[in-house]
Order: C-alpha cells, then structure tokens, then sequence
C-alpha cells in the first residue's frame, strides 16, 4: 500500500479528513503545520498552492479540497463500502450532496458568518442563493432518511455531519431537532469519536508553552 | 438506457453541462425554466428544492449541483473516458479540480462580483481564501499541461473551462495569456460547439416576443 501523509491543523477543516480517514482505517502519517509562515511556506505550497490545510499526500497523489480528499478515499478503498459503486445510480444522490456541502452550503455559511449580504437583489447571480434554502434543502432531507444518501452511512455523511456540528457550534444556523439527532447519530461512530480524540491531543501538544 | 431530462435555463450555469452532456453524447429531453415563479413552483422544488437549475433527472435519480451532475455522468458513461478510473491514483487529482472550482473558485469569484471583502483579516477562515491564490494555483498547472489533470482531457476541464471563460468575460480575473490558450483549446471541442449552439437557439426561442 502507498505511504499516506495527512497535512492538517487540529482547529481546521483538517478535522473532517481525520474523521474520513479513521473510517478507512488506512495508516498514515500526520504533519502538523502551524498557521501562518509554516502553512505558506515554499515546502508547504508546493504541496498546496493555497497555503491551506488539509491536504493528503497518497503515494505521489497530492490531493486538496476536504471534499476532494474524502471522496478520493471512498474510491481508494471500495471495500469500505463508503460511497455507492461509481456506475450505480446512487452515485448522483452521493455526489449532488457531496458538492451541495462543498458550494452553496460553504458560502452561504461563510456569507453568514463575514456578513456578506445575500439578499433578493443578488441570491439568483451567487450560485448559493438564501442560507435558509440551503439549510431546508438538508433538513427536508435528513427529516426522512437517516443518513443524507438513504438508510446507509457514506463519506457523504462524514461531510455533513461535520459541517452542521460545527455551523450549529457557531451559531450560523439555528439548532433543530432534525439536525441534532442527525448529527449525534453520525457523531457516535466509533471513527469519529477516535479522530476527535487524535486531534484535542494533538491540539493539546501544539499550544505553545507559556511561562 | 434510462431516460434523461435536462433542466435548464440557456442563460445560466447550466451552459456547463449541456456542454457535458454533449460530450457523452447521450440523447436527452430539455425542459426549459424561466427565472422567477417557474423555477420556484411546487413541480420543480420537488426535483431541486433550492429552485435552481440546472438539475437532471436520469431514470429516478435526480441530481443538482453543477459540478455533481458532470461528475455523475462521466461515471455513468465511463466508455467515454472523461474520468480517470475510480480506483486509480489520477482520480486524486480529478476530484481536486472538480471540488476546487465548486468550492473556492465559486466562491471567491463570487465574492469579487458582489463586493464581498476577503482581506488579511478574514482570509484565513474563509474556505476560499483570496482569489488572486485561486488564479495563481489554477495557472501554476495549466501553464504545465494542456488540461487541467495532464495530458488527458476529462471532465474537470468542462468545469475549468467554462468557469474561466465565464469569469473573465465579466472582468472578475484579468485576462492572461495562458488561460487564454486553455479555454481557446478546451472551447473548440466539437461538443463545446453543439452546447453553445443549442443553449444560444433555446435562448431565442424563450425570449419574449415584443409587439
């Protein structure tokens, strides 16, 4: 199997990697990169020209995007059964809310939380359109099935789950019951619990000693 | 094979995959919906409950997101070879791009044309970070390789090419002379030709007649 190196920050979108690759239980290796000069280093940046964590190196794959990354391991390790077979139909439900959390669901969150104005004048042009559709969109959704695919877990889910806690936690979106049993449900997995469990540790050794 | 409709309006993202979907080839029926109460009426909330096109129906599954209904087809057509093979290492790289431009190009393009600010302040906690690092990552490959992911043209490069183009007819990224190259080159596909046409004829056929 290729060597695995897992580029993350434990207070970052890093978090939703290190969930993904617990439920893969592929072994990997873990550079922790601190914000600023470190993360815009030229090592780093030729890594990811962005500057930003995660990233994942596979081999000689380099991999970016938190969604990119999941969905790539879903693929790697079809035997995990964490995405519907590629030429099956199931795969449009999986990917519409792949990409669904990746766009409209990431900017009209960000939208909320910078106070960038999506109103009536502008929600047809930004491809996002209202926070409110976006958060009825999924709440239609997980209102009838327990998972966002239907009655099976998938990456999808580890995206979603992960991105209501967190948007919930910051008061972005109003907590509903919906949600919150949604994201308790996933949030119990045993691959979750461990990943949150290698991040506050590894958040826990990068603190900065004070004096 | 399952039937397929095609939501769409000519004068919206959905130019991106009618170009897709003249790629793979598959015949298709059009249903055409104006902006405003159409896209918001019950019988279409039902198939995208964001009332956004473009969306498509493909026997029963229903897929929405731009970027998740090009990613669905190529999977559902993989003789077409616009895809890398799920399993194999260049599908890293596939999903990178896919996922790059529905997420931080998206978004900080969007940002730019309705005046949102992303400055030092903010930049780290927004998922896109500053745009001018999403034309420089996105100019740092093509100036390498002709398409997005290499040699090959796939999928990711309708995406990449569309949304370039888009963007720099609306003066959202300066011009320049490599992306120029790319989209000349990804443009002139024959596929690319039939979807302008057939979008450019549907555009006609919906504007009102006046007296």
């Amino acid at each position: 199997m290729s060597e695995l190196t897992f580029y993350t920050h434990p207070m970052s979108r890093g978090r939703v990697v290190r969930w993904m690759l617990e439920e893969v239980g592929v072994s990997y290796s873990v550079k922790a990169l601190e914000y600023g000069p470190e993360m815009k280093a030229p090592e780093y940046l030729a890594i990811n020209p962005m500057g930003k964590v995660p990233a994942i190196k596979h081999g000689n794959t380099v991999v970016t995007e938190v969604a990119a990354i999941c969905a790539y391991l879903a693929d790697q390790f079809p035997e995990k059964q964490l995405a519907p077979p590629p030429e099956s139909p199931e795969r449009g439900t999986y990917y519409r809310w792949l990409f669904f959390m990746a766009g409209p669901f990431e900017m009209a969150t960000s939208a909320k939380a910078h106070g960038w104005t999506i109103d009536d004048g502008n929600a047809l042009s930004v491809g996002c359109g209202h926070l409110e559709d976006t958060i009825n969109t999924l709440e239609s959704v997980l209102a009838q099935t327990p998972y966002i695919c239907g009655e099976q877990f998938t990456t999808a889910d580890v995206l979603v789950g992960s991105y209501l806690w967190w948007e919930m936690s910051q008061k972005n979106i109003p907590p509903n019951q919906v949600f919150q049993e949604y994201v308790a449900r996933t949030g119990s997995r045993p691959a979750a619990h461990r990943a949150n469990q290698l991040d506050d540790e590894l958040a826990q050794q990068m603190k900065p000693t004070t004096a």
